[in-house]
């Protein structure tokens, strides 16, 4: 691993299918670049990384992903600027956070040099793919699976950890309700919660297809031994305003410690917004949306970025959120925006350079 | 699907590969037979079912499988006996589980006439991997992956039902000892546990590779609030014999409902051994192996059919299990392998003719 640069081995497409597509109607996450980045981990060595064309896997029936879900992953986004510069928003944090998931699924550690060598030039590649305007991004999907082809339930002794992109827009479009979850729920005690582990989403799928029937896009869980505290949504960390302050969650074991939530969190401290990081209860955000108190609530997260959340539901008790001229979440949104597309000031480094 | 036997399309291996295997040297889990089942889901319908070459599935790398986990399994066993006749175990339970499980993780249901005919023909395909004699069979994995090419956090659209095979001995060689869980934790309530859902399997690598560095080859698994309940272990239900009461957790949604478990349940009936079916404690246990009351620990399941624990480990605090000449996990075994081989009666009718 002595220069990554020279290690990775790449082989373009002999023709972009960029033409073919319509940057202002994507669906998130269903076009693809012409790129990926793969590297294989055989007899305990990351080997030479390469970027290949976008194309299918070839990998055995019996191989451990598709049977015990050893597999994790990381969402990020690039810009491009008005100087078509390319931008990324802490991706040391995805690198570092890829790497704890990892620990907890007992995959091998993927080195930082492959991944922000294999990040700089598959990027590079990719950068027409990259839409100027705020709103516009791509999204960047590192994951790690296992491919040993054998069914005994033990970590696999190897894996492929790859990099796809996918150019979107937003990633909900229009209004969100959510349901607090009353009787499933996301994540143990001591369990895999705070690691972007493959299972865990899956594990949300139908719960949240029940809420669609609802009427509610998204599911706020609770903690799973009494659902009384209010945890995170499916793929966004989720703020609270009750009179001018913001109250979120603290970090443990069943939660994401999200990038966006720990910015907004900085944001917040930089510009004298008052946020208590405690647990939230149920029945203090239900009392507070009674009483006029509850302002907002929205989630936050490298998808969706700042998710403004128009009502929710708990226990059959249905709560609308009043639309504010001072929305704390359009704020955010603007100011992290702003440093993600080099509109701003970016006084905490956040911003890297492709 | 009126007559599943004419859907089946079937392509057969030129040679099989059989005689390059030493079936008296297995590892679990890594060998594979010639062929395998497949059956795709595409707009909402389950498609023609095909038995071909086990052979590398195409397969891609935005599939929802890697991101998401979206998967369920089963694990099934196929008996020879002295007739060449080929017998299964109660596999309607199977098939009745998986679509449990593919319920939770939003997978469609699998037809229970292609499930079938699907086994049927492809067990006759293989029936020289199936090996005569108490301890040889052919371990059945039959499995679903969410396939739909598309990143967002949603149940996938198309899906793939398989079938692969694999002729295996014992699951665990030697003695196996036990670390009773203090603070990971393999299901939360309301969560996906009583589902063989993959992501399940996975989670529980990381802690299971602690407890070896510790000489464990599993844990038994403790409720993620209170640590104090046991549950089961990573592939086996887990019975407590007490005195001469077998003590075993009630089924709850973080407890997979294992049919070995409910077989030896009713065995123990028919032969005078009382069970208790409600929660276990750990103190209890550890009091009862104090006293000498506890007799033996053993777990349940298709993979390790009966498999005694030696000692365990709690806290800190060591306990080595007699070896008995009256082990009710030798009598379980026995009358369970007696039923598998078609040696003894099988009063409760759960031999199933291949
Ligand atoms: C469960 C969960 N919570 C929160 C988040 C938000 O984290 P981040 O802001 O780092 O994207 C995500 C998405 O990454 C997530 O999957
Ligand atoms: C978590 C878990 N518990 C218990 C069992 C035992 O179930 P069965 O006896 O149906 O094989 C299994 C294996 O299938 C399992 O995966």
């Amino acid at each position: 691993m002595s220069d990554p640069s020279n290690a990775i081995k790449i082989s373009k497409v002999s023709e972009s299918k960029i033409s073919t597509v319509d940057f202002d109607d994507l669906e998130f996450g269903k076009i693809f670049t012409d790129h990926m980045f793969v590297c294989d981990y055989i007899d305990g060595v990351w080997q030479t990384p390469e970027i290949m064309p976008y194309q299918p896997l070839t990998i055995a029936p019996s191989a451990r992903v598709f049977h015990y879900g050893q597999a994790v992953f990381e969402g990020m986004k690039a810009f491009k600027d008005d100087q078509d510069q390319i931008w990324m928003f802490r991706p040391e944090d995805n690198h570092e956070r890829i790497n704890i998931s990892s620990h907890r699924m007992a995959i091998p550690e993927f080195p930082k040099e492959f991944f922000f060598e294999g990040l700089t030039q598959l990027l590079h590649l990719e950068k027409d793919w990259i839409k100027k305007g705020k709103g516009n991004s791509l999204y960047i999907r590192p994951f790690v699976i296992a491919t040993e082809e054998a069914i005994s339930a033990s970590p696999a002794n190897s894996y492929k950890f790859m990099i796809i992109c996918s150019p979107v827009q937003s990633y909900y479009a229009g209004e969100v309700k959510v349901l607090f979850a009353e009787k499933f729920s996301r994540a143990a005690d001591g369990g895999v919660g705070y690691a972007k582990a493959a299972g865990n989403y899956g594990a949300q799928f139908y719960p949240t297809s029940l809420a669609h029937k609802q009427g509610y896009q998204q599911i706020i869980w609770t903690d799973a031994s009494t659902h009384e505290y209010l945890e995170e949504a499916g793929t966004m960390n989720i703020f609270f305003r009750v009179g001018d302050t913001l109250l979120t969650a603290p970090k443990s074991d069943r939660i994401l410690d999200g990038i966006t939530r720990k910015s907004v969190i900085q944001l917040a401290e930089d510009n004298n917004i008052k946020v208590e990081i405690r647990r939230v209860t149920v029945s203090e955000i239900k009392e507070a949306a009674k009483s006029g108190e509850l302002k907002e609530i929205f989630g936050a997260g490298t998808a969706a970025v700042i998710n403004p959340i128009s009502g929710f539901e708990h226990a059959g008790d249905k709560f609308d959120l009043p639309k504010l001229d001072d929305s704390y979440a359009t704020f955010f949104k603007d100011k992290l925006t702003d440093i993600q597309y080099n509109l701003s000031e970016d006084p905490h480094g956040w911003r890297y350079k492709v």
